[in-house]
């Protein structure tokens, strides 16, 4: 069963709160990174994995991409893309990721900004995508960091009311993870830096980079982001294929 | 000032007693990932940055290797070496692995076990691997995890003397740190895992396999290395050059 969590009104509504989504990428702390390491656009077949509000497809669109899909399992997403990407290049698809499937080699990029965390199987994501992708085509993805999914509590450890440290622990036990995020409960998958390498290895990539962002000194003071620079919340990996 | 901890007498001392030390490779924890994850070594010229006691070039040696070439700026662990793999195939050396020079493309492997963290330029360190190496040569090394070296504390936190969790802190706060071991000040340098793998890819190699290898349950029984298991300890990558 795969998890269609964007679609409850309730957790919907409070997505639509977080400047992430109402201001778009400009407002989202990993974006500088994640587009420092995107291959060039222009002329380019894209494939957006869980698109969301379809802020990726739409800068797709801005740098010239020839065609741009997006696809996502939440239709309340799917509305809010359309709006944003009016009827433009943007091809919006109403699928899971798991069940997507096109032509071989058919992209030259593919997407996917903070949504595999929420997929069970990995490597069967990878496989895919390294059909879909032309010879030297990029997956360029952003999870949350392993260390940051390892606990179900995924929040900092406190003492008198204050940030003490980030307690880390359960590393290894891979898989679900019942976790509270905006307000609902929300299933996660936790997996190691180990796992993630050796399956796109497996699936046939070579690893162009290996990132973990965090937010600059100029997101941190407008966003009050001062703990974010003491461990690490998000991965984001950039892999060709072979 | 190159870190020479280990002709301290007291933390050479402190050092033998540790069961990797006494027993070998079978009594530490990463090696049977580390091996697992080796090229062939069999005719092959190789060469171990910090070999210490020697276990990896004698293990070198009983695979066949041609040649075997260990340095360590350590005089009490290049003794040990000579006793442990005698007048054989292994050259022993006498040097900082910042200071060691060969011609170039002369080794087909290098390995270098859990010593990198006490170097302060880890990028010069791969820009010399990838000079020395052949083409399609390959760098094996494991390192402390970011995880464990990113507080100087290296130490759980505990709640009334009983194990809580790993506090993790200061994960982007690259450098040194002062840490304690087995009785002594030792300085590591915490890098995170991106700094690795960037320093290693800028330097012109492919990463192979990047693991973080937690012991075997069968070394957790007859150790009782039980929190082990809780949060990485190690890092080993290894990169074949381009």
């Amino acid at each position: 069963m795969k998890q269609n969590k964007y679609d409850d009104p309730a957790f919907f509504k409070a997505y639509a709160k977080m400047p992430r989504s109402s201001d778009g990428l400009k407002s989202a702390g990993e974006w500088e990174v994640f587009r420092a390491h995107l291959p060039k656009l222009f002329g380019k077949k894209i494939l957006d994995l869980g698109c969301g509000y379809g802020w990726h497809c739409q800068y797709a669109v801005e740098q010239g991409a020839d065609t741009v899909v997006g696809i996502d399992l939440s239709e309340k997403m799917l509305s809010k893309a359309r709006e944003l990407t009016g009827k433009g290049k943007v091809i919006l698809e109403h699928c899971a990721i798991e069940d997507f499937d096109a032509d071989e080699e058919s992209f030259d990029v593919i997407f996917s900004s903070l949504v595999l965390h929420y997929v069970a199987d990995l490597s069967s994501v990878f496989r895919k995508a390294s059909k879909l992708l032309k010879s030297k085509g990029v997956l360029c993805y952003s999870v949350e960091h392993p260390v940051f999914t390892s606990n179900s509590s995924q929040d900092w450890h406190y003492e008198n009311d204050k940030i003490q440290h980030w307690p880390l622990d359960n590393y290894f036990h891979e898989g679900k993870r019942k976790t509270k995020f905006l307000g609902s409960e929300v299933i996660k998958y936790h997996r190691t830096i180990e796992t993630h390498i050796s399956a796109l290895l497996s699936e046939g990539f070579e690893i162009s980079s290996l990132l973990e962002p965090k937010p600059s000194d100029e997101m941190v003071k407008k966003m009050g982001w001062y703990d974010e620079q003491r461990r690490p919340m998000m991965l984001i990996v950039t892999a060709t294929k072979r």
